[in-house]
C-alpha cells in the first residue's frame, strides 16, 4: 500500500428479507448492532422516512460513513459501510448476521468496493 | 433487471488534488454542484470537521445518497453516490469534471459498484 493514499475501507451489502419490518427502529437496531461490533464511533446521525415507505439512516462516523436504506415494499436493505480504519469483510458480515439473527433472510450479499489500491 | 429488486446505481470516485482547499465550502461546492448537473433532491444534510483536518458533507437525498470525504493532508476527495434512479458514470464523470474545473487535479478515478443486478 502507497503510504500517501488513505485507507478506504469499503462494504456494501444488500439483504432480502421476508417478513420485512418498516420501522425507524429496526433499521436504528442493526446499525448500532454493527456499530458496536465493529467498535465504530459515531460523530453525527440523520434519518429520514420516505413516503409511502422507506428508511433512510445514515451516521457520519469518526472511521468515515454508515449508512443504510430501505425498501420495505420489496423486502430490501442496503447498507454503505466506509471507514478509513481496517475491518474484515468477515467482521462485517458476523455483525450483520448477528444483528439479522431474529429476521426471516432471504438471500444476503456483500461485495468490498476496492478503490485507490 | 428482475422488477422485484431495487434500483441501485452507485458510483465511487477518488481524486488527488494539488493545493488541496481544507475548507466545508470547498466540499459544498462540489456536492452543489454534482446535485444540481444530476438533478438530485436534498432531504437532509450534515457535515462534520475532523481534528486536526478532514471534512465529510453527507445527504440524504431522494435518491438515496451523496457523501464526500476529504483526506486534505493526502489531498485526497472521495465520493460515495447512491442512487436508486438511473444516472450514467458518464454523467457523474461530467458532473465531477464541471465541479473541479478550477482545481489542480492530479488524477480521478471512478468505478461503478454492482450489487444486487
Amino acid at each position: 500500500m502507497n503510504q500517501s493514499t488513505p485507507i478506504i475501507n469499503h462494504y456494501v451489502a444488500l439483504v432480502k428479507i421476508n417478513d420485512f419490518d418498516e420501522s425507524l427502529g429496526f433499521v436504528e437496531e442493526i446499525a448500532n448492532n454493527i456499530i458496536k461490533d465493529l467498535e465504530l464511533n459515531v460523530v453525527e446521525k440523520i434519518s429520514h422516512l420516505f413516503s409511502p415507505k422507506g428508511v433512510t439512516l445514515a451516521f457520519i462516523l469518526s472511521e468515515s460513513h454508515l449508512i443504510i436504506h430501505t425498501w420495505p415494499e420489496l423486502g430490501y436493505l442496503h447498507i454503505d459501510l466506509v471507514t478509513c480504519s481496517y475491518r474484515s469483510q468477515e467482521e462485517f458480515g458476523k455483525s450483520l448476521k448477528s444483528a439479522l439473527v431474529e429476521q426471516k433472510i432471504d438471500h444476503v450479499k456483500i461485495i468490498s468496493v476496492k478503490i485507490g489500491q
